[in-house]
């Protein structure tokens, strides 16, 4: 963790926002270099970071970045050393709005806007300017749909294909943000949406259930146990109720999921004795399914074709992600689809970032982010629950 | 479960069916008495059973009986040994087909039906006829709704209200069958349906997780459990993300579930350090509530007001039906309504016993049963994974 304060406490902190999730704190800001001391000491900040990334594509640096950081909500006291060491060494002891007459106020979203706001004030001197969950959602995803290239993905039997966005016909589509719980919103323009379902089966299940039946020490060990796991150890199959056989008339395969954990009723087998890696398949698969399904059901309702997941739950995950758009695909006899966000995590952080006035973001939003060079992970091990991302804003 | 197989035993076994699912074998069969060594003996039993019911109601008998007896799948072995003994008892070792130059064929529905199909012709001699599963939910649903005097009702905070059907205003409607799995379909009329939907978070689901997170010894352990369990020690509420206020402008107040088991995310606490019964209150609420929402959803997508719960999942348990209640009410915005099946578990078996042929099922099906002297439990305890109850016959 101290790597990552460490190596970017040289930029200067701009339009910070924070999303304060049930589980997860997420950041975003804008850094210009050019305010700071050293432009190569932040050239070469974004350099090591790729090393370091979750093999997720870093962007090129032209003019300015947006750097993302998260921190697990329960340890809060990270998040505001992290801003504090931030704070100290980049703007003097005051935060972004100080130069537009608003000292250390700071546009925050999610529950814990409410919650931490006193923390926040006792300990940083920060006001929590707070701005609605669902608005930020909304603004963060029609941000990135539209202002960042190579956004949105298609994600099928392994295969990442980018989809490319056509911004007059962006709306309607359905935003499904999962990340604790999950949230199902109708998204007809620019601050037009309703959210019309949501599922408290959602990231938190996934973890807080994990966490429980295999003691796993974070969401990452659970969901890199998943990769190995083989779900017919836990779930029901159908062919296990058919001998062997396909329930083929109403379109179930003999490996279709029949009761997810089924299978756990008629074995005399205690906890302990089923591989961790299966139960986390398991669990993954059941509520990746679920969620899928009623996503669909709701494009379905409102004649909505395409769906975009977001939220922390993904992680970029290929088997999430392929659970999802075979559950999408499956369900709706193939005519919706299901397309996934690079920047899923931060649809709510990107949002309330938004909501800085105009003229305090300056040029920010009448640039196109561009990806330039492509990279994958070099391999060194991430800390995942505080890492950072970056997302640089070149001239379109 | 001598009890069951004893106490029985004197009765002709006329038309059995069998329905043999995931977890649960289901039993159905016709008995008169007037065929039996002694009407004394059958009446006397049927009084004994009235003492051993699930805190069901009973029915008077008039000229015969429709019985209802269960077991675990994983137990087949005792349902084996139970019908050999009827077998040798009442029937001379003849199967109730006999009498009609059908040597022991019985109608048979369910995954096991193809399953066990060579387990029932070796250690029993009997052929399962098999009969389609979707088939025999729908004919049962449908014969139960037309037949029997209060068989549906809606369960709302614990009040159980009958709701008198009007036969030709029954159809269309959503039949959701929660057994191991879930099936939904939509019943047009007389063998006219279709499968819609489905989800694997079923009754497996609860039983099989809650086996593993609590070693629970039954599904009725388990559910007993629930009764006493609090589901804000597991999950994560809207009031833990906002700092105990409610998130008014989406609906949801703070006692609503943001995150099931989510709150087992940010506790440093082991898995044995939860009480059981929040667990299991968790679970319940957890998997009637979504099973609530799909269904809602397909009632939508097709225009149907009424929805029925079947399947062994529910088990007349108040607190389930009230969630389920709660659910349909909440998304439909009080435009669909969750009625409940009084015979539930045996919408199956009972479609299996209705495609014996009109003439050897005699008059059964010109009949309409009465309920004429509900009673309540006599509180004996009761073996829940064998059991049996009773539904009578009578003239109308």
């Amino acid at each position: 963790m101290e790597r990552v304060a460490t190596s970017s406490n040289s930029d200067l902190m701009l339009h910070l926002a924070i999303d304060i999730g049930g589980s997860l704190i997420k950041l975003v800001y804008f850094s210009s270099n050019s305010s700071c001391t050293s432009d190569d000491n932040g050239m070469r900040v974004i350099k090591e970071k790729q090393k370091d990334s979750n093999g997720d594509v870093n962007y090129h640096f032209l003019h300015g970045r947006l750097q993302f950081v998260k921190f697990e909500t329960a340890k809060i006291d990270e998040c505001i050393k992290f801003l504090s060491s931030r704070q100290l060494n980049c703007n003097g002891g005051r935060f972004p709005e100080a130069h537009a007459g608003n000292k250390n106020i700071i546009k925050a979203t999610g529950g814990g806007a409410f919650k931490f706001a006193n923390l926040f004030k006792e300990k940083l001197g920060i006001t929590l300017d707070k701005v609605d969950e669902m608005d930020c959602l909304v603004a963060g995803a029609n941000f990135l749909l539209k202002a960042v290239q190579h956004e949105a993905f298609s994600h099928i039997n392994g295969q990442k294909e980018y989809v490319q966005i056509d911004h007059n016909d962006l709306y309607p589509y359905l935003l499904v943000n999962i990340g604790s719980g999950v949230s199902m919103i109708k998204v007809d323009g620019d601050n037009k949406f309703e959210r019309v379902s949501g599922t408290s089966v959602g990231g938190g299940t996934f973890w807080g259930l994990g966490k429980l039946l295999t003691q796993c020490k974070s969401f990452d060990e659970l969901l890199e146990w998943s990769h190995e796991g083989n779900n017919k150890a836990v779930d029901m199959l159908v062919g296990d109720i058919y001998g062997g056989a396909d329930y083929s008339k109403i379109g179930l395969t003999s490996t279709a999921i029949a009761s997810s954990f089924g299978k756990a009723i008629s074995e005399n087998k205690e906890l302990d004795e089923y591989r961790t890696e299966d139960i986390s398949r398991s669990l993954l698969r059941m509520i990746s399914n679920n969620i899928a399904q009623i996503a669909y059901l709701n494009a379905l309702r409102f004649g909505l074709k395409r769906i975009f997941f977001g939220g922390f739950f993904i992680r970029g995950h290929a088997y999430t992600m392929d659970t999802i758009s075979v559950g999408v695909d499956f369900w709706s006899k193939g005519e919706a689809k299901a397309l996934f966000l690079k920047h899923e995590g931060f649809l709510g952080a990107l949002g309330a970032l938004m909501n800085y006035k105009r003229d305090d973001l300056g040029d920010l939003l009448s640039h196109r982010f561009v990806q330039q060079h492509p990279t994958t992970s070099g391999g060194a091990k991430e800390d995942s629950l505080h890492s950072s991302t970056l997302l640089s804003v070149g001239e379109n």
